[in-house]
């Protein structure tokens, strides 16, 4: 199958590039999603959350078109080693960008199910939890262009803040629920709303250690993935 | 790379079975998962717990295996058309069902959080929301050995079900909290349990797309896939 002529190697990287560009495209989306949803939240805008949620299927067409073009580089070229294992990661990160953009648009469906409660203070504390995960969305893909280990290590530890914004933000609606029923259903939304961005920034992580992986071939320690923190325990 | 001496088929064969054991076995420890966490919620028993979320690390190592010889047959087999769409799609089902085992884990984790809180009626639909996910996991790993692109549009069919359930659950769960700021706590932490369950049947569907894609090269029409229901809009 692959052969060492100029010819094939030549068709091989630019199949890479396009794979690349593509990613690199999902987590531009991605990451303005990120950031369109949370405005269109503070804003309490349901037409600026309707655009986020049209433009999801944008992710969803791009993730499809990654996924054929893996695989016909993987028919075609036959890649090896450290080709193939790129190859596979971005595979699994055009995945993982796509369900990214999913969290944006749950966020943005929720606009409309906040639509006329009073306001609560904790909303204002959400904006800077979405701009970490936005830059963390950020990072892991320029680290993935640049097969760059060192800052996915960053993106990993970053995550920390992010869940410490939610654990945060988890007993803060609690105590405004209890202090009053009326708040209840706005602050409840508002506590998904929470969970969606910190669910961002555990795949942001997942991100990092697939390009970890990538990058060195050897994967990154004994990390728990997925972790959900729970809040109250 | 690919021959068609007996010997290469024989191998290539042999590697495919093994694929499937270790995705059927995933599927096996993920719908047990599913059961156990809420076995544990309802008992309100933090022993059971921990053994569901020591038990993910399982979970997580067959997944590592399964990109292990998924990447292994693709380089040394070179599989084409029918046989690559399967790895390919194989990887992916491995991603998904660890992540459905981390919902489970994560089901787990509220037990210790709702220690010591009064019952809550709805506590009791969450078992039957449980069975129907768990059904749904494992009707799709059998769709996935058994090729059959059927039973994959029926888990998708099922899962209507399960949001039905979580949206059902989600006001309820509000109601309880309006009626007695008691209530608060455990009920935020079982709304975020159904939401787990309500993940899994998405989960569970986006596998039945891929099984369904695996086995007819075709995509599964228009569907969204990892919705989220807002409960009340």
């Amino acid at each position: 199958m692959a052969t060492t002529t100029g010819h094939t190697i030549k068709a091989f990287d630019q199949d890479l590039n396009q794979l690349r560009a593509n990613i690199a495209e999902m987590g531009g989306l991605a990451e303005a999603a990120i950031a369109d949803s949370m405005r269109a939240l503070v804003r309490r805008d349901p037409d600026a959350a309707r655009i986020v949620i049209e433009n999801d299927a944008k992710l969803d067409a791009l993730e499809v078109e990654v996924e054929r073009l893996a695989v016909q580089i993987i028919a075609l070229r036959a890649p090896m080693a450290d080709d193939l294992r790129e190859v596979v990661a971005a595979l699994k990160i055009a995945g993982l960008v796509e369900r990214i953009g999913d969290y944006a648009k749950n966020i943005a469906k929720r606009v409309h199910a906040i639509e006329g409660s009073s306001e609560l203070r904790p909303l204002s504390l959400l904006p800077e939890m979405a701009r970490i995960t936005g830059e963390m969305v950020h990072m892991v893909l320029d680290a993935f262009v640049q097969r760059d280990s060192k800052k996915a290590v960053e993106v990993c530890e970053r995550d920390r803040a992010v869940d410490d914004f939610y654990n945060s933000l988890f007993r803060t609606l609690l105590t405004f629920m209890m202090e009053d029923p009326q708040n209840i259903t706005a602050a409840t939304h508002l506590l998904f709303v929470a969970k969606n961005l910190e669910r961002i920034g555990d795949h942001a992580t997942n991100v990092a250690e697939m390009v970890y992986f990538a990058a060195t071939g050897t994967h990154l320690g004994e990390r728990e993935r997925g972790e959900d923190p729970v809040g109250l325990s």
